[in-house]
């Protein structure tokens, strides 16, 4: 059993809003993060997989096949967006950390090849960092 | 002479249009970072100040004022805004790297109070950055 | 089920030293460590928390409030602090880096308000890290 | 319970190439990581212990004891060597990333003196980066 | 005037080695560095350009065009490469790293279409780095 | 012309405090860092050397021999030491980074073999550098 790590970093604005709550309510709730035109991040993320040593390649995943799941399933969509408008599987989710990288979770958790999908970490800052686990 | 250096990271959007241009014109030269909505960065900022030591405090210039101006001159009008609709000293400035380090020197050239500006760094990404030296 | 990390960095002294051992027997065992007037190092803290995503904020918890609970109970208590005579939560325990990892832990363990701590991770140098689970 | 990571970076040279396939197989397989005379990496190795502190020394284990493991039992036989041709416990074993962290851990594993090894990563690039637990 | 620079990434490998020297001489010249079959590195280039901004662009250089001559010039003939067997332009040059740069910034001197070259930073591991100015 | 950098990183501590002010302006000039145990920090030291590339060795300066002065006249010296009480060079010196910057570069500057010493750069947190040119 081996845990394969890929990172790719993209640049994307988000604005942290519920559309079920007032303005005033999201401002209180997540104040410069509400900020009407958005702002954004350099995010790095980071997917790892585990399972077995394919014997024959000495992989448990070919980095180069795992790189191109998650540039083809995530980053093309993500890498020069605004999550609240230009991304179609985050349509009314709140952009929060958290639920992009559960997002991130189910775009890819069933394309892996080999292995299986067991974190994805995303880092909004370099002082801010989520994991989602499945769990 | 010594150079002191204070780093200052901050988040937010941008999309790089010439007002001057068509949409095509713009599709066409700018690409991905001409996106309607934006996309957005953790800008690293680096300003250095150079100058002599003063012998009574030992310093260039003291870190907690360096860091003060850069603050109230800079960091509190951009971070977590986006500077095409947010940032009033960048009106009518189409924001690329190049032309936010420029903004940023103005902003604060003739209020260091001990040395004299020397450099702006202005980091887009891991792997794009930018200086001025007011040249 | 999701973690959240949340990344502090102070400065601080501290020297290694067991009181109940000679001074002979604490130059053996930590060397250059023992050095009787201190040294010190930037110290890189995180704090994971895990939980459930609240699905109203879309937060497991706000990260000013984690921030705040860091610098609070923690940090305000040990930067530009010299473990072995400034800190009080430090009385009488040697200052290795899992004592104090450990000590942190005991500090915000009953803070949380959303989300329990998961693990507290401290890094002394690039080169040493430790990390705490309450296990 | 306590986790006590040692951080240590070597150079190094490898090429991917099975040797129970043929010339076009291992291409087809590899890529450019096929290269006949090899390619290198500064890769960056961490060593994870845990265990239970000592009470007497405050550490779970003396970190220069585990450096001198890791550099002993480990660096002196890859630092400036190429796996291929100059290391003899990887002989006969194609180094992908996941089967050098495995040698790793086998060179090691019954020689941690406090503690029991938790986990061995190893970071082949800045984008690469594998963990194996021993499972 | 503006400074831009661009970083790219590439892994190598290379053997320092005199041939005007005898064996025993590199040896003793080179120790580790000399070994027969190479070792290798995650290189870190930097190539800045400066000059002035074009009023239309925003731009002193558009990245994606620098980022284009960095990795048709130079990336593709290295990356994956060992330095002293297969890349043409470093035939009969002894590859330090000081080396390796002067021949980096002739690749690309007369090839950048805006701005002048102004310098070639080249990092071979996180402790030794070499830049070159054209001087 | 080339230049070639070093970086080591050493552990310390120091207390900012000039010994002819009374405490209280002391106090007041250096706040938290003026604390009487001291704090400390991981430093970071690059020894920037420039000149001509030797032919006979492909290098300008063999950096094993750059390594070993900067250690055998700093590195000994200042790590695992407290500025203020320990480092017999920094003697009646506030040990403020701009101070330590330019004692190391007076105990190198008549040392390097070959070259000369172009810059000493030293950060005392990842938000706080200083460069020394000998101007």
């Amino acid at each position: 059993m081996i845990y394969v790590t890929r990172r790719e970093v993209f640049s994307a604005s988000h604005r942290l809003h519920n559309i079920n709550l007032t303005d005033e309510e999201n401002l209180l709730l997540y104040g410069k993060c509400n900020n009407k035109n958005g702002h954004g991040h350099n995010y790095i993320l980071e997917v790892v997989v585990c399972g077995e040593i394919n014997p024959k390649t000495g992989y448990l995943i070919d980095l180069k096949i795992l790189k191109t799941i998650i540039r083809e399933e995530i980053i093309k969509y993500v890498d020069h967006k605004h999550f609240n408008y230009d991304v179609e599987f985050m349509k009314g989710i709140n952009p929060t950390t958290e639920n992009i990288a559960i997002a991130f979770w189910n775009r890819i958790v069933n394309k892996i090849p080999s292995g299986k999908l067991y974190s994805v970490k995303l880092s909004e800052t370099e002082n801010n960092y989520v994991e989602y686990r499945g769990e």
